[in-house]
C-alpha cells in the first residue's frame, strides 16, 4: 500500500462491492468504528456494534445494505462485511520482511535441504532429512527435527517445534510455542508399572491450515495424525495422536481432542470444549464453548453441555440438588416425597 | 541477607509487626510450620493449617493475634500474616545475577535499541525497532519481535516470545513459554473457505503485571489487547484479541477469555474458568474455578457453574436425568407422570 | 532391528507369548490392523476394533486368546496385547542418534557440570551449578537454569525449560515446550495491590516419569513440588506449586491441579479434569474427563461430574431448569406448583 492509500472506487471494484459516495475518496488505513478518523475505513459486521455507527468519524464504512441507510458518509456495501473487511485490511498490513537465506546463527543439519528461496531466521535448528521448500519461513528459535517437510510458503513464526515426521503442506501458518509431532500419549499398564508405547507415526497438515500459539498436535502411534486443508486452530489446543480433522473445520482456544477421534469437515468447535477419544463427529457439527462430547455425533447440528454461571449461593443450592436428581425424580414418579440425600 | 540472618526485632520494626518474644533472636531462613527448624521463621495464614502450629519446631512464627495464644515461642503478630510473610521471605530469596550487557550469542537487530543497563541473555533475539529499557532482563532463548517495548525493570525469564507490537510497562514479569502478541484468531468464512483477518493491533501490558508460563495473549485485530497495571495471570491462560483486563485482577491457571471481552478491576477468576467473547464483567467480580461465563455480569459478587464430582455411577444417573430435566419439570407442573426420555 | 526383521518364534519367546503359526515367519514392521501388510505385525487390544480383524492383511497379529479363533493367520497370543505390542513395537522404533558431547553453539555456564557421556544439542543453555548426568540428552533450544539436575538417561526432547531448582531422576522424558520450575502463583493482597510471594522451593521428579508437550509444573513456595516415580503426564497439563503426585499416576491432556494438593498412587485423571487446591486424593482414584474435584477424595473408585453434550436447543431448556432446580424441588416437596424463576 502506498502512503497515498487506495481510492474508494478502486477498492469497490477490486472486491466487487457496491460504492456509495465518492469514488475518489482515499483510504489510508483501517480502524474500528469507535476509533476510525477521516481517511480510515471502519466496518460494521456484528449487529451488536450497530450503535457505534452513529458517532463514528470514519472516512468510510464497509457495511450491509440493511445498515447503509443509517450511515450518511462514504460506504462500501457488502453481502458479508467481515469478509470484505478482511480482504481490504490485508492491503494495509505491514508484514516484516523475511529475505531468502539462512542466518549465520542457525544450525542446519548436513542432511537437511533448505530451498535457496526459503528464510531461516536466527537461532533456528533444522534436523536431518528435513526439507524446507521455497518461500517458507522458519522463524527465530524454531526447532525442526528429523524427517520433516515445510511446504512452499509456509511459516513457523517463532519458537515453533516440529519434533519428528511432521509434513506441512503449502501456506501453513504456525504461531509461537506450538509443538507438532511430539510423542502421542501411549502408555500400557503392566502390573501397575507404565510401559511406553512407541509412537511410530507422523503428523500431516494440509494446505492453508493455521495453528495457534502453544497448541500441541501429537504424532500418531502407527498411522499419522491428520489435519486436512484449511483447518484453523486457535491457541492452546491439544490434539491427541491419530486424530483426523476434516477440511475447513475451525476450533477456538483451549479445545482438547483425545486420541483417534475423527472430526468432519466444516465443523466449528467452541472454546475449551472437550472431545473424547475414538469418536466420529459428522460434517458440519457445531460444539459450543466448554461442552463435552463423549460419544459420536452422526448428524450435523449444534451440540452443547456447558452451564452458564449464576450467583454462587444460588448455584450451590442447585448443584446440591443435581447431585441427587435421580433419587428425586424417582420418588416423584412414584408419587412419594423425595429429594433426600441417599 | 547476610549469612547471620535478621534480628526478629528488626523484622518487626521494618514490617510494622507486633513482636512477641526475643527481639535479638536471629532468623536465617523461612519454611513451612511442618518443616521449620530453629532459626527459621514459619507462618500461619490459612486456618486449615492451624493444627501444624502445635508440633512446629519453628524458631518463630508469623501469625494473627487470634492464633498467637496457641504458640508459646517467638512470634510476629500480623493483621495479614500472608502479606507479612511475603515481604519477609523476599529478604531470603537468592535471585540469580543478571548483569548488564548483551551476551555474545544473542542476536540483536541493527535497528533495535538496548539500554546499556539491560541484560540480554544467551541465544535471545531482539527484532527491528524494539526497545529494551534500563534494568530489563531478556532471559535465555527469548524472542522479541518487531516494534516491541520492554519497560524498565521488566523481566522475560526464559523462552518468552513477544511476537510484534507488544509494549510492556515497568516491572512486568513474564514466565517461560508465554507468547504475547501472536495473531488474534480472526477468520471470516467465504463460501466455506476461511479467509484470514489481518491482526493490526498490539498488546499493551501495564506496570507490575505478572504473566505465567505458557500463557498466551493475542494482539488485537485493530485496537490493542490491554492489561492494566498489577494484573496477575497464572500459567496456561488464553487471552483472546482485544480483551481488556482491569487493574489488580488476578486469574488462576488455565482460564480462557474469548475475544473483545472487558473484565473489570479487582476481579478474581478461578482456575480453568471460561469467559465468552464480547462480554462486560464488572469490577470486583469473582468467578469460581471451572465456571462458564456466557453473558455479561453487571454486579460485583461471586458467580459459579461448576459441578463437584461424585461417584461415577451416581453421577451418570443424575446426568441422564439432567438431559431430560425440562420434560420432567413440565410434566410435574402439569401434574402428569413425567421424566420419560423424549 | 536388522533389515531382515525378527522371527515370529523369537518374538514369542522373548516376550513370553504363545505362538500360533509359523515360528520362521519374519516380521519387518508393525502397523494397525487396517493397514498392516504381509510381513507386518498388527494388534487387537481394544474390542472396538475387533471388526478390523476380518479384513486385515497383516502378516501376524498380537491378540487375546478369546479373539484368536477369529484370526486364521499367524498369531501371538497375549494376556495383554497392548503391553505385548508396546514391547515389540519398541524393537522397530528408529530413534535419532544423540552422540555424547556438547554442540559448539550451546552455552554452558562455567559452573555447570556436564557428564562427558551426556548429549547437549545445538543452542541449548545450561545454567550455573546445574548438573547433567551420563547418558542424558538436552535437546535443541532447551534452557536449563540454575541449580538443576538432569539424571542419567533422562531426555529433554527440545525447547524444554527447567527454570530453577529442578531435579530430575533417571530416565525422565520431557517433551517440547514443557516448563518445570517456574514461580508458583503466590500473590498476597495488600489493600487491593498484589504482592508477590517468593517461591523458594524446587521441583523433584522421580525416575521414569514422562511429561508432555507444553505442560507446566511450578516450583514450590517453600517445600518442593513432587512427582514420585513413573508418573505420566500428557500435554498441556498445569501442576501448581507444592502439589505431590504419587507413583504410577497418569493424567491425560489439559488437566489442571491447583496448588498444595496431594494425589495418591495409581490414580488416573481424565482429560481436562480440574482438581482444586489443598486437597487429598486417595490412591487408585479415577477422575473422568472434564470432571471437577473440589473436595478431598478418601476412597478409591471412579468420580465424575462432566455432562455429555446434547442438541443445543434441548440443552438450553435443561440448563434453564437447572438454574432454578432448588426452587423447583422445594416447591415439589411442599406439594405446591413450582419451577418458576425466582
Amino acid at each position: 500500500m502506498s502512503p497515498a492509500g487506495a481510492r474508494l472506487g478502486d477498492l469497490a471494484e477490486r472486491f466487487s462491492l457496491e460504492l456509495r459516495g465518492d469514488a475518489e475518496y482515499r483510504i489510508v488505513g483501517v480502524a474500528t468504528l469507535a476509533r476510525a478518523q477521516a481517511g480510515q475505513l471502519g466496518f460494521l459486521a456484528n449487529p451488536a456494534y450497530r450503535h457505534a455507527l452513529a458517532g463514528s468519524a470514519a472516512g468510510a464504512v464497509v457495511l450491509r445494505d440493511a445498515d447503509a441507510a443509517a450511515w450518511p458518509g462514504h460506504a462500501l456495501v457488502a453481502r458479508d462485511p467481515y469478509v470484505a473487511f478482511a480482504r481490504i485490511a490485508a492491503l494495509f498490513e505491514v508484514r516484516p520482511e523475511r529475505p531468502a537465506g539462512v542466518h549465520a546463527s542457525a544450525v542446519v543439519d548436513a542432511n537437511a535441504s533448505v530451498d535457496p528461496a526459503a528464510h531461516v531466521a536466527p537461532l533456528a535448528v533444522i534436523g536431518a532429512r528435513s526439507r524446507i521448500d521455497a518461500g517458507a519461513v522458519i522463524g527465530p528459535g524454531c526447532v525442526v527435527g528429523e524427517d520433516c517437510v515445510v511446504g512452499a510458503g509456509s511459516e513457523l513464526v517463532a519458537r515453533v517445534t516440529l519434533v519428528r515426521r511432521v509434513r506441512l503442506g503449502r501456506r501453513v501458518l504456525i504461531h509461537p510455542g506450538a509443538v507438532l509431532g511430539a510423542d502421542g500419549f501411549g502408555i500400557a499398564n503392566d502390573a501397575g508399572q507404565w510401559i511406553k508405547v512407541p509412537q511410530l507415526g507422523g503428523v500431516a497438515v494440509g494446505d492453508d491450515c493455521e495453528i495457534g500459539a502453544n497448541t500441541t498436535i501429537d504424532r500418531g502411534a502407527l498411522d499419522d495424525t491428520v489435519l486436512h486443508e484449511d483447518v484453523r486452530l486457535d491457541n492452546q489446543i491439544q490434539i491427541g495422536h491419530n486424530v483426523v480433522i476434516g477440511a475447513h473445520t475451525a476450533m477456538a482456544g483451549c479445545v482438547a481432542v483425545a486420541g483417534s477421534t475423527r472430526i468432519g469437515r466444516h465443523c466449528l468447535i467452541g472454546g475449551a470444549a472437550g472431545i473424547g477419544g475414538h469418536l466420529e463427529i459428522a460434517d458440519r457439527v457445531t460444539v459450543t464453548a466448554m461442552s463435552f462430547v463423549s460419544s459420536s455425533i452422526t448428524a450435523p447440528g449444534e451440540y452443547s453441555s456447558a452451564i452458564p454461571a449464576q450467583d454462587s449461593r444460588a448455584w450451590r443450592r442447585n448443584a446440591a440438588r443435581l447431585r441427587r436428581l435421580d433419587a428425586f425424580v424417582r420418588t416423584q414418579l412414584r408419587g412419594h416425597d423425595g429429594g433426600r440425600d441417599d
